[in-house]
């Protein structure tokens, strides 16, 4: 029996522990560090077995999970470099990948550690929140180093197929944490300046759907984000002064009563948000045959 | 038996048709302009019977609710500010609130103009999309003219519980749209702003819930919100100026490496959003009783 250690069982590491159960010949042990999420961890069978120690059981990991914050995935690695099994898989879950593949380097040959970035999460956080289901047709970004075999990649493919996920997008690490500045990131960032607006609270009975659907990720750990924001700042920093310059623009057209420079800016947009939607109905269809990118 | 014209069959038009179904002693005439809308709406069953002529049903309707874009009911009332029946009740269901109550200025004593906005939509319109469920706990905000009888806001009430919205709020037109800026007109400001990033379409793949969240409202109709934003120009640029400085701010923090004043602008507002979403579920504790704000 070969055996997975998921390190960190939080909302995402609870949840691929979850969805792991019945993985091939593998059995799937639980690293916590608090008594309290070993508790809820059992109560929910969140893996097979739990420990403390997460050290103790890396000699006989063939593959560890690191669902860590970013200077946790990192500390980890550092501390514990000479103590992974020969030929063992490491990956890893956070919303960067230069940074931990940068930090993978001190890793002896041989260990190999692939970037992952499950595109699922909540608003809400921790192992109460863990779902096995929470990565269903959701994107797994996957940043392989330069030593990363073959056969690594096609396990990773298999723990993907078996978690649900809707497709596997191979790609570097500068890539995703380009990509991301925008897609996720940028969302961040958006969601708590319109939380830090004065008028917040006495907009109440005045928000419908958009309100709620832009503000939910608002409720996010300020120290992980901080850090996720701060190991992506180049890119991060980019994307932000270009949404700045964009809502001037639009501002302006509004405040010189240009109705006609308004109205194509709201077209243009208006229809290249119809054109990706299509796009995303048909990478629906394909889901199943997991296509790269 | 009593009379309810619907003009126009759109989502919200034809929503409201179908959610009135059934109310009171009241039959609903639905008026259209288009066959194709005609057609549509009468294989939906969306009204007792249809019209291509609302001016011959208005000596007769007791309730008229305007569902055209703002310019739409503008001009409605000013053509037909005559043929409205003594004491009947008319509302609308636009964005904006000070502009249509001011053009309900021009119509006689004894008709009685409220201003409403169901704060329910989709990001797809027509009455295709229309359905009888679409206001069910939502805001029905409601703005009473100067001679509004308690009668009528009554029948309002009674008419938002048979749609079941979630409450009603009573405030004034300049109040709904300061509010509204915040709310729902700043939400679609972003959403075009991020739609219209270069980067859109080579992100595909690396977009979660928080990006089609956001973005979800972008595929707006141009020449309807190019409308909304212009009626409402100094409550939205005030807010989207804003946010610009927001976004300014966290962009600096980031760029400076200045990690602790980035940690605390994010401890702010997610605790914000923490705090507003349990005052949401009280909200939800207490719908039954139809409350004011």
């Amino acid at each position: 029996m070969r055996k997975i250690l998921v390190v960190g069982l939080g909302l995402i590491g609870g949840s691929l522990a979850m969805a792991l159960r019945g993985f091939e010949d593998f059995e799937v042990v639980g690293a916590v560090r608090s008594q309290a999420t070993h508790d809820k961890a059992a109560a929910r069978h969140a893996a097979d077995w739990l420990t403390f120690y997460p050290a103790d059981e890396l000699p006989g990991a063939d593959v560890v999970i690191l669902c860590q914050d970013p200077a946790g995935i990192i500390g980890f690695l550092q501390e514990h470099r000479d103590r992974f099994k020969a030929g063992c898989l490491i990956w890893d879950v956070c919303g960067v990948k230069t940074a931990v593949m940068e930090a993978a380097q001190c890793l002896p040959a041989g260990v190999d550690f692939i970037g992952c970035h499950p595109m699922a999460g909540k608003e809400v956080s921790g192992i109460d929140n863990a779902e096995a289901g929470l990565f269903r047709n959701t994107h797994f970004i996957v940043t392989p180093g330069p030593h990363s075999t073959p056969e690594h990649l096609a396990l990773l493919r298999r723990i993907a197929a078996h978690c649900r996920f809707g497709d596997v997008i191979e790609t570097t690490p500068e890539r995703h944490d380009q990509m991301i500045a925008y897609t996720s990131q940028l969302m961040h960032v958006i969601a708590v300046s319109v939380c830090a607006d004065e008028g917040l609270f006495s907009c109440k009975g005045f928000e419908g759907g958009s309100f709620r659907d832009c503000t939910r990720v608002a409720a996010l750990d300020p120290a992980m984000w901080t850090q996720l924001f701060s190991l992506n700042a180049p890119a991060l920093c980019q994307v932000v002064e270009a949404l700045e310059g964009r809502l001037r623009q639009c501002r302006e057209a509004i405040e010189a009563g240009d109705r006609e420079g308004l109205r194509s800016m709201l077209a243009y947009a208006s229809e290249r948000k119809k054109q990706i939607d299509l796009e995303r109905v048909r990478g629906d269809d394909v889901r199943p045959s997991f296509g790269n990118s």
